[in-house]
């Protein structure tokens, strides 16, 4: 999220799906050697954001994710014949199987390096049911986008919660916290890192826990 | 600012000048020694907040705030007769001369304690000029709201910004960052404070600077 409560730029297409200059919010992560290593690439940094990476993939086993963060900016994928396989390509970085929660029913993706995406007409609850049966005991990931991490915050659904502020503005976009409440249901700030170093910050990771 | 992003609740009126729940975003601040000494008061807490606020009082000659800051909510006070005073009472905390961006020209009050507001229909540069005068080699604060804020950053003539981010959620109200574009005009991250400690969070104080 940028300081301005964004996660998003303005005007997502194709070539800048997170937006002009959206793409800023996630160059912390894409450099970590953490990240690098569980997409399948070498080298990369190691920094006080490795130990927030790390305790989000360490235990992960499956995740949740909107439709437009499975395939793209709104109304994308629907018009698309075959099907939009979303912005993940043949071999995504997930490794696990994602649930992708839509409106419209959809068979099943089965792709390489063990991630699926199974798209869930029912409602946040089934996807949730079926995502921590999928994950066996081990973590299930909210990836986003706004909509769908405010429908679990609301529902009381969420146990922890890792804001990674970026901060800087980007002045319009999409806004993570947008139509909720006041009501975190219990969580609170637990922990705060600056990263990479306290002294050139470029990262905040905010961690909410019950 | 709260982490979605406000610095007041919703439907602001006299009782409630920051909106439903809006004061929860000053409690930090109306705890401190530091603060209250200031205000007159005695007691309060020394904590990693104390600082913060030292950096804020300790140089400073004027402050300029937007007229609902002085004065309320929307309309509340042009339509009083006599004028309506300001939220700030017969002996304000300022201590030092305030400039008041306004459209509606009014005569200066002089207060107790060292406090004058100075009506400024003729812009934000005017008002800055006047209150540099004024301080006469001291700080400059600018106290809000959030469109006066937003006017200073865009034009460029802030040199320091600090963000008291309180992590809890208001669901509704104003937004500090409302209409800008993503230029912070060289302003960047230098420093992060989490108060009143790390284990127990309540609010991070970001500053910014050239």
């Amino acid at each position: 999220m940028s300081l301005d409560g964004l996660i998003s730029g303005p005007d997502p297409d194709m070539e800048n799906p997170l937006g002009i200059r959206g793409a800023r919010l996630h160059e912390w992560l894409l450099k970590l050697a953490v990240l690098r290593e569980y997409v399948g690439f070498e080298g990369g940094e190691v920094n006080a954001s490795t130990q927030v990476v790390e305790e989000w993939l360490s235990n992960l086993g499956a995740s949740i994710m909107g439709r437009n963060t499975f395939g793209g900016f709104p109304g994308a994928w629907d018009r698309e014949k075959p099907p939009w396989p979303g912005w993940w390509g043949s071999n995504p970085p997930f490794h696990h199987p994602v649930f992708v929660l839509t409106h419209y029913a959809r068979e099943s993706i089965q792709l390489e390096g063990g991630t699926s995406f199974t798209f869930v007409t029912d409602g946040i609850e089934s996807a949730l049911r079926q995502a921590r049966a999928a994950a066996a005991g081990r973590d299930v990931a909210l990836i986003g986008g706004a909509e769908t991490a405010g429908q679990y915050l609301t529902a009381g659904l969420v146990d922890e919660m890792e804001i990674n502020l970026v901060p800087i503005l980007l002045g319009s976009g999409k806004r993570l916290f947008e139509g909720l409440s006041d009501d975190m249901h219990g969580l609170r700030l637990i922990r705060t890192i600056v990263a990479p170093t306290a002294e050139t910050p470029t990262v905040l990771h905010l961690k909410f826990a019950r």
